[in-house]
């Protein structure tokens, strides 16, 4: 295949995320409620619906940026790398509905077990199209799949988000605070693959 | 032309495209009803609404995916085929609203015939476009022509949303079970041309 | 300038504008009121507004289908070219709010006349884009001068859409035959800059 | 890291910024209330919310042509810049909420000092990613650096944004007034960099 083509099929499916997610973020923002009174007291119930549209910001640049970080090192795109990605922002494009849902229900038990499984669902297909990209990008030798290593963090991440699904039934909060620290734990830039590079 | 613009013109429409796709996906999502309780029961009456949208998700997505396909094989652009192109993103414009419609007023005839005139209309324009850039791509001889072939599957599509129209008037739920149907058929890769490519 | 560069500061001022025309379109479709009930007679009264939404995606295709001709050649932007084309963006911004007006209050003069206005505003800021364009790509002997012309189909246009304003206040069906008109008109591609190209 | 790579890194976070800002500007034109009657009498009452519409499209379009500006001058991004520009989007998505805050309780102190307060913070971060990217472009000593010099008008603009905040607890209408002449010396486009480009 011809090296501009291959360049516009890769470009195309960075697009496509990029629109995606710039459209997730600025949804969520519309389904900020008005304050009643133009006062601090009128301001304060806002607090949980706008702490949880930070989270989730957090949590969409963060998929966001390891998604160009692993592109970058990527030269290849296939069939089953577009339905990969697909799925990985089907459910992104579900987090403003979940999060409107915590807004309007509050911290009950269902909408926080819903948030946790988008976010394992969404983490899952990351890892799906991770490893879809490796095997159309050299395989195992590959400059990707050496940056990626075997990586744990991300293996670990699903197991806290499914264990965060499960809490929510029991104690909402908990769950809550473990999606808050998966998120501060990814803050932290994947510096294995921007080492490499 | 030179090389850059010709670049330019063909990217752009891609762009186009890649953003409308990307708006389409999102304002499905905003048209969600929210659960009336934050239990399973409450959950339950969105079980048809949200089939529609992973149904709608997964044909817009088919549309992108061959529409990427395509274009992979492609390096001029003319009018004609900017028009065939915004023809086809207008018919999956009215997607969303189609959705809504039947998310109101339930598995009804007219909704659901106008879900597949829809889907009809923008795999006609789809086709329309296909034929106009095999037409400035070097004609039955280039690469896209070649990797196309005869399109019995499309055309046979054609045919299929035409049956599922028509049918919606007496049978909705048939109507329904032939959209699945193509939208499984064809989740299936197009093979032709990732081969060709 | 770097070639690079130079290729990067045009490419973004395209996807802005792709960006915003795909968004435009889209929030149209959002605007268009659901049938009260899922029957011919119930889409009936839909029909004005659904040809008020057609009319408007043409014009916005129109413009975009121009510009994209017209960016093909072009190299250079400054910023001059950069702010009237963010002044072309903010009027077509307001095509929606203007068609949800007319959907409200029906073909009342106002309305129908700020149509036009937003449409020859929209007009003009596109001539200046043009001018201004020409002006950092090569001036009167470079080849988007010499693909534009005197561009009297350019200048009629906006006499028309200000014909068509007035009439607006006393004949307001009248002055929607003159934008259907002037869109007709435009429907044939601009062949010169094609023809150039 | 090869050429294509480090440009395909620089467009994504330009693609994600023109997304946004596409998408914040065409939402604050959705808050946008529609005239009670199709009449001027029944416009006059728009007034300040259209004018409210204009000053934050004006602002959006600084960042924009300003951001554009700059990275016309770099060639390398790095995660400290990718999450700086995140920042600076988030506090940008803010604009449209708090519009439509401003057009719903009027003048009041607490709207207006939010207004001020998501413009310094959206300032700030647009220095951090100002500061980031001279750091991985080049330095003191790089084309960025050069052109940027001691920006004095953007520490300036920071003080003024403060003083706005400020004074919009006390006095809002002055508040609006600093608002308004701060875009208006932004208007004049940022020669520095232009000449350097």
């Amino acid at each position: 295949m011809r090296q501009a083509t291959r360049k516009l099929r890769i470009e195309r499916m960075a697009a496509l995320t990029d629109g995606l997610v710039a459209i997730i973020i600025t949804i969520m923002v519309l389904d900020l409620p008005l304050p009643k009174a133009p006062t601090l007291a009128g301001l304060a119930p806002l607090a949980p619906v706008f702490a949880a549209y930070v989270l989730s910001y957090v949590n969409v640049g963060l998929f966001w940026n390891n998604h160009h970080h692993m592109l970058a090192l990527a030269e290849q795109v296939n069939g089953r790398v577009l339905w990969a990605n697909l799925a990985l922002l089907f459910f992104l494009s579900l987090l403003p509905f979940v999060i409107k849902w915590i807004g309007f229900s509050g911290l009950a038990p269902l909408p926080v077990a819903a948030y946790g499984a988008v976010l394992l669902a969404a983490a899952l297909c990351y890892r799906v199209l991770q490893f879809e990209l490796i095997g159309c990008n050299g395989g195992r030798s590959g400059a990707l799949a050496r940056a990626v290593g075997r990586d744990a963090k991300g293996a670990l991440s699903l197991v806290f988000y499914g264990v965060g699904f499960v809490l929510a039934f029991v104690q909402p909060v908990v769950a809550v605070a473990i999606y808050v620290a998966i998120a501060g734990w990814w803050l932290v830039p994947d510096r294995r693959i921007e080492r490499a590079a």
